[in-house]
């Protein structure tokens, strides 16, 4: 049975060091996460798991790594500076700001009660900063609210260097900010985020089928992150629902333990975008409606070498956020389990290429020399073999180094007992964490047990 | 021989494909840099390599990953908002801002030469920003100039949540930012940029050994990513010179092509920085001259069984650059090499763990079809393995398909050839970038092959 409700993760994530406010010595940053060694493992596989899907088993898609900082004009003709807003009002009589579609009731202030409100009016939701020495307008930039447009204004540069033709497409990972009027629900609704998008570049008039098989592999994906499919319902925005820039979007949305609510989006961009960012707009048969460009020195185009004419693909975006995953899986994977003595253990039943330990390597015996000797030898040997991180458990109980390990998802415990220093072959017993059964292997046995399983 | 100036791998970095200015297409954003598809593998392959040397090889050490955005108070009890300042002087005439030690002629301005030139004063290196619906300055929240204050602001939490007892330490990879006066020198100089830190903790006493140790250990890691000891000086910074909280600092100082700079700093911080952010401090008997902190709710320090009392535990923290590795790796990789037909050619001589695509796939002819298909068929194997980025390469021309990846540091191109397709064991050939030797290996031994190459 998943996490039925976020206080059982959020308990389990502070006290086992997956996730802690950001600043909480100061009373806590609202809306900002800091991941322990825990989750910094579990985000780092889960991103890796992506960038493996998406970049080295496939051929069509490039990478890229680009700057938080963007300029001022990015967003301009992303049509971020004007338009992406949330409605603020001001209760008159407390000064509290709040999210005016979210209010409780939506005449009163949420903090005192007061039906004193101001009309609703637009906040922008970047962040805004100066860069370099002097303050004025012309230095303002702002942390990006998404990573896509930097792929966007980057295409020319990387279909240059890798000489690309559609259909392909152009990954990136990394942090993205949104200044949410309210930040809320664990690491759900917060103001500095990871994403991880895709914008994949196909000729017009091929997008719809391309844009379903995203559909498809994207549930496939994360049902290999231990997210199943009969726990994502795919939406079909409907039209009036659609963000401007789309022609149609899929929104996947999980079970949360707060409600259903969207985990990844997968949009169809037309050449909005490329559209947008380019100059000479008007030679180039756009089909969205795009601001006008003064300021691009580039064309954001293909060569069709059959027809002889430049176009501008089409954009299918498949948009997940790294921590709303990380939500998603640590909800499937917390699992209570009955045990026959009456007792509960907690298992996070996380797939292996997640767990953020990979092997625990426990001694018997917390003070026998030989034992831990051997012990720390293999752990040492393990630890080269670049499976991920290799714990050496030394609390002297191995039932408790168990269920010390259930808990925080590592799928293999070994265990250093009398028989590993005393017999000939030093077996050592392999424990499994969801079956709780064990096997014993000869030591010589064990790298190539332990590369094949992690493989 | 190694590149000597910094516009041989400019130039190479914005034509393959590794890093292009941020923004370009509207005229570039000062001081950022995009990091394109093979850029991007080469920052993931450096970043793994200290991650696994430093956390995954070790068993003392544990690593985090925290937010960017940071809560005011961490750089007000750091020092950062009072004291992280450059000296920024004007020039009346032009209204041309300078940073006043690094002006060409300390007495007349950089850009239109006037001498009419303000007084220095201090400008605050951090990027500003303000977080939630409300301007105001309990708002006021900043980009991170160094990551490490947040493993500083954890270290409690880290502790209670993984047990560690002195001496362990705390590593952290991520984005920083300085609002430098002027960004300069490529990657090296930037506005926006990344760290690797490790901050690791000693109980007083044992922190010089420990230091050099970690000079020793930081040395040999930076010889396995290609920039070898004779090229690193060792500066022991003199008293005068050393930053407020250090006791002792060396940098490691790299012959980068604009000259010798630091690459990595290794500092003896003392109880400078947990003594900062603790509650308490009267009782904790620290050494450092720290800021008196009315606002933390924790104490930071450890319990030492033996002694049965609190302490404060010394901190030695190596801090690396990371896209001032990458310019180092890149410049030591970077090679002319002249051939035996009198031409040149350039190769990256990577370490085969940091090259961004790890292996070329390449057809002897380009259309033709039992040729082309066995190759995708076997890169379609090949990318599978987990070994990292491996890529199809059809330009029909295998001379040119090596030089293309000499160039970017692919260590081993697959060529597969008639002999490929007719013979019964489907040899392939393998040539080596460094050598250019090739061999010639039955299809059914590549995997072997390979997982052993790049283990």
């Amino acid at each position: 049975m998943p996490a039925t409700n976020m206080n059982q993760l959020v308990s389990l994530c502070k006290r086992r060091g997956f996730i802690f406010q950001s600043a909480d010595i100061y009373g806590g940053l609202k809306g900002a996460y800091d991941y322990g060694p825990l989750g910094a493992e579990l985000k780092k596989n889960l991103k890796d798991a992506w960038w493996r899907a998406m970049v080295y088993e496939r051929d069509d898609v490039e990478g890229m790594d680009g700057s938080i900082i963007g300029h001022q004009k990015i967003f301009h003709y992303s049509g971020h500076t004007e338009t992406f807003n949330d409605p603020l009002v001001d209760c008159k009589a407390c000064n509290h700001r709040m999210r005016a579609d979210q209010m409780k009731d939506h005449k009163k202030c949420d903090s005192c009660g007061s039906t004193d409100i101001t009309e609703p009016r637009d906040f922008n939701l970047m962040f805004k900063t100066h860069i370099g020495p002097v303050q004025d307008d012309a230095s303002i930039g702002y942390l990006r609210p998404e990573t896509a447009q930097h792929i966007f204004v980057n295409f020319k540069n990387i279909v240059d260097s890798t000489n690309r033709k559609a259909p392909f497409g152009i990954a990136q990972q990394g942090r993205a900010f949104r200044n949410e009027i309210v930040a809320r629900n664990f690491i759900f609704r917060v103001r500095e985020f990871e994403q991880m998008e895709l914008e994949y570049f196909v000729k017009p008039g091929e997008d719809e089928t391309c844009h379903d098989k995203w559909l498809e592999n994207r549930l496939k994906w994360w049902d290999a992150q231990g997210v199943s499919r009969d726990k994502i319902h795919v939406l079909d925005v409907p039209p009036e629902d659609l963000a401007h820039y789309s022609k149609r979007t899929y929104d996947l949305e999980y079970e949360f333990p707060h409600g259903v609510e969207e985990l990844e989006g997968i949009a169809n961009r037309t050449d909005y975008d490329l559209g947008n960012h380019s100059k000479n707009q008007e030679e180039l048969n756009l089909t969205a409606k795009v601001h006008p460009n003064t300021d691009s020195n580039t064309k954001m185009a293909l060569f069709d070498d059959t027809e002889k004419r430049w176009y501008v693909p089409f954009c299918i975006e498949p948009s997940a956020g790294v921590d709303r995953g990380i939500l998603a899986v640590l909800t499937e994977a917390y699992t209570e389990e009955a045990l026959d003595n009456g007792k509960t253990r907690i298992v996070l039943k996380l797939k292996k290429h997640l767990s953020p330990i990979k092997v625990a390597v426990i001694p018997l015996k917390k003070n026998h020399e030989a034992i831990v000797t051997r012990a720390m030898e293999i752990k040492s040997d393990l630890m080269k073999l670049g499976i991920g991180r290799v714990f050496f458990e030394n609390i002297g109980n191995v039932g408790k180094a168990y269920r010390r390990h259930d808990e925080v998802g590592t799928p293999l415990c070994i265990t250093i007992d009398f028989n590993s220093i005393e017999q000939e072959e030093s077996p050592v017993t392999l424990r499994d964490r969801d079956t709780m059964e064990q096997i014993t292997l000869p030591r010589k046995e064990l790298k190539a047990y332990l590369l094949k399983y992690f493989q």
